[in-house]
């Protein structure tokens, strides 16, 4: 019987997987000095809790459940035949699968604050780093099960809160040694864009539609915008506002002659100006103000913020905002939040693009002790233990195989040291220690064994 | 709309994941001293991989994954239907679920080494730390999601691997403090058990029913093995074997009296001594060979090993053994391994009735920054950032609330230090200082300010 993993999923390797945990690692530490509280939630939920938060699209790609046991009594076949006659797919799952995998880290954490608010301490900044699942057709880079890495600060409106995200993203990739441009936007400019066009309700198309201006170009946005109903005028006036450039500041006095005359903008304008100053003030000085930013999700509310590595191609690796009702929906109404997600698959495939993980990350044991027989091996085990209460990562070959057998095994594991202690090293106690990169053999007395590798 | 965790799955609120952290850390660092490797595998494998592996028990546990889109086509229905009304579940399922969810780790385990195999290093050591999922009726301390924490070395049939592995277990659970009794016996040892009878046939049923001598008493046992045909003379020949006590070194002489005659009593009582003596070598004192320790597994072959806590109600917390052959039923045969899985949640429970967490567990955040206004907040940004370069987690209040309001955030998060910058702190440059342990107050100038905390 041949068996392979799912399609659209990974199996992870040691080196891929100590790759990850150098990137994981780097986040989640990053999160702690911050102060932030990690929780986590179950792989599955209701799926009332999941559906209808992703618009039909995302219902779609939700993975189902189904019951256990006799999914399905006999005398709902009818019924259930029915839907299926009559392309109802939603009725027909919604009779035998009432759980889901989760889609994402964002609802789940919504569902936990409404939960758990006695138990949680507001403001309350948590960090989650758990995989999702989405049915989505597998193709490069696009994956059925992937991590992300998520920060939020619900329960206070403070705009420190995002100049203190910014400082994390920033943190970050400075730590994995990533250059990037981080893209800075609000909402409420983008909400005072559609109102100078008379166009409020319209906000999602134009937002839509802006947001791919880097993508398609300036003529197939604004024949978006038209085909969207939008006239020739209202085109014109969004135009300028597409092509204002400059420093941010720059960018922030034009687009203010535009939209502060509207309430919702001057106010979208303060804020990202405030936001900007601090994170300034801070020595973060990669924030872009993006007025073509929108990123999709319909919840957020102020300040939008997007990653890009710098010469890589590829999508944003880091994107977040404030939302100013997410528990609403679960029945926790004004409590205001703003969050990060770190994209873990795409930062580790900028890194190995730009060769930028640690030259040591392929090594893990630091030491193997070849095993000369029963004796030898005996004392090995005993000098191994030595070494693992000073820290240091060891093994004992755990078969007396021959030599180049057992060097083999060092060399593909990447071990730097190897110790022999044959016959006569066995007498004398003076284990030898044979350096991996630079060939250099030294015996050394049992005593100063440990104290040799914590040099 | 009202919406919870899915009954039988748990969230993890931040002091349950410090404790869990705790846990997960202690078990995976002993892991890499010894030079085990992390690897991951997916949260769903293909039917066929699972299926069948668990017995038609495991079969019935596993979480079905409903497939993607218009799941059943019309033309199917009637099949499908037929299978419903003839109460045939898993021909039902076929049709309609192609994916579940993992049910323990072994499975994927072996399926990821015959898949990689020319990708791997043997012996090859691997650790995996994820969760699983079964379908079981929700009852105290039985979730149907929870971690295993696995260890396995593959490729190498030495007993030096049994003797690590034990190695393994007393360190765990050394450094978590808890008293345990390891329990050892060897299948071998209970095949020649089966042979003496003159029914190896019905090795499973003998192993099934004296596995319960603990918990149902000598009497109940061999009730239970005459329920299964054994005859009176066949019991009258068990009861002395599992009556057999006294030191590890007795209990064999005394076994051997009577299995060492059949040639895999010998073999599975030399393996017992073997492991045991090396153990003892390296000053492992706690095991105990139990000649009625069988574990449920039928896929064990040599060493079997279960972790009882001293003085907790508690059944096994930690399990494993030798199997010849478990990568066969993919393709890969002759590959003998061995290997250990921990039970986070049942170990969770002896440390928290022991009280065994350490005792600032719940402390995270070591300095909290009160917010006094917009120049003062922006100073303690900057000092925040000095702590922070030099790995101490801290947090600025982001709001400038009443300070009753930002103290007592203090006090909930368990935050030892508070720094408090009013306008004559800020003013003279001298942060102030408070220690919530002993209340002690003390102002220090700005260059001594890091240096305070890294004493």
């Amino acid at each position: 019987m041949e068996c392979k993993a799912v399609k659209g999923t990974r199996d992870f390797l040691p080196l891929q997987m100590q790759k990850r945990n150098y990137i994981f690692n780097t986040i989640l530490n990053v999160y702690r000095q911050h102060g932030f509280l990690q929780i986590e939630t179950p792989a599955m939920e209701n799926l009332q809790t999941l559906m209808g938060k992703y618009g039909d699209e995302g219902d779609k790609l939700l993975f189902k459940i189904l019951d256990s046991g006799m999914f399905l009594r006999e005398e709902k076949i009818e019924e259930f035949a029915n839907h299926i006659k009559a392309s109802e797919v939603n009725k027909a799952t919604k009779m035998i699968a009432e759980k889901g995998l989760r889609y994402d880290l964002t609802v789940p954490f919504a569902r936990f604050v409404v939960n758990h608010q006695n138990d949680i301490t507001f403001p309350f900044k948590r960090y989650q780093i758990q995989p999702v699942w989405r049915a989505d057709r597998p193709q490069k880079g696009r994956y059925r099960e992937f991590y992300q890495c998520d920060a939020d600060i619900i329960g206070s409106d403070s705009l420190m809160n995002e100049v203190e995200l910014l400082q994390i993203i920033s943190e970050v990739f400075s730590k994995l040694k990533l250059n990037v441009a981080i893209k800075l936007n609000n909402r409420k400019i983008l909400s005072a864009i559609a109102e100078c066009l008379g166009k409020k309700d319209q906000i999602t198309d134009i937002t839509v539609a802006i947001d791919k201006l880097d993508k398609i170009g300036m003529e197939n946005v604004l024949k978006e915008l038209q085909d969207k109903g939008f006239s020739v005028e209202d085109c014109e006036k969004i135009k300028p506002i597409l092509l204002i450039n400059g420093t941010n500041k720059e960018k922030i006095e034009s687009l203010a002659k535009i939209i502060s005359c509207i309430e919702v903008g001057k106010k979208g304008l303060e804020e990202l100006e405030y936001v900007l100053n601090k994170a300034n003030n801070l020595g973060i000085e990669n924030i872009d103000f993006d007025i073509t930013l929108a990123r999709g999700l319909n919840y957020y509310t102020g300040a939008i913020v997007e990653v890009k590595a710098l010469d890589v191609e590829m999508g944003s690796i880091t994107g977040g905002g404030r939302y100013d009702n997410l528990t609403g929906i679960f029945g926790l109404p004004n409590m205001s939040g703003v969050g990060i997600s770190f994209g873990a698959d795409r930062i580790y495939d900028c890194l190995e693009e730009k060769n930028l993980f640690p030259e040591d990350i392929a090594t893990t044991t630091q030491v193997l002790f070849i095993n000369f027989g029963e004796q030898e091996g005996d004392y090995c085990l005993k000098l191994a233990k030595q070494l693992r209460d000073n820290n240091i990562s060891c093994e004992v070959y755990p078969d007396c195989a021959k030599l180049k057998k057992q060097m083999k095994y060092a060399n593909d594991r990447n071990i730097p040291f190897v110790v022999l202690v044959g016959e006569s090293e066995f007498q004398t106690k003076t284990p030898q220690i044979k350096n991996m990169t630079t060939g250099e053999q030294i015996n050394i007395e049992e005593k100063d064994f440990a104290a040799y590798f914590l040099q």
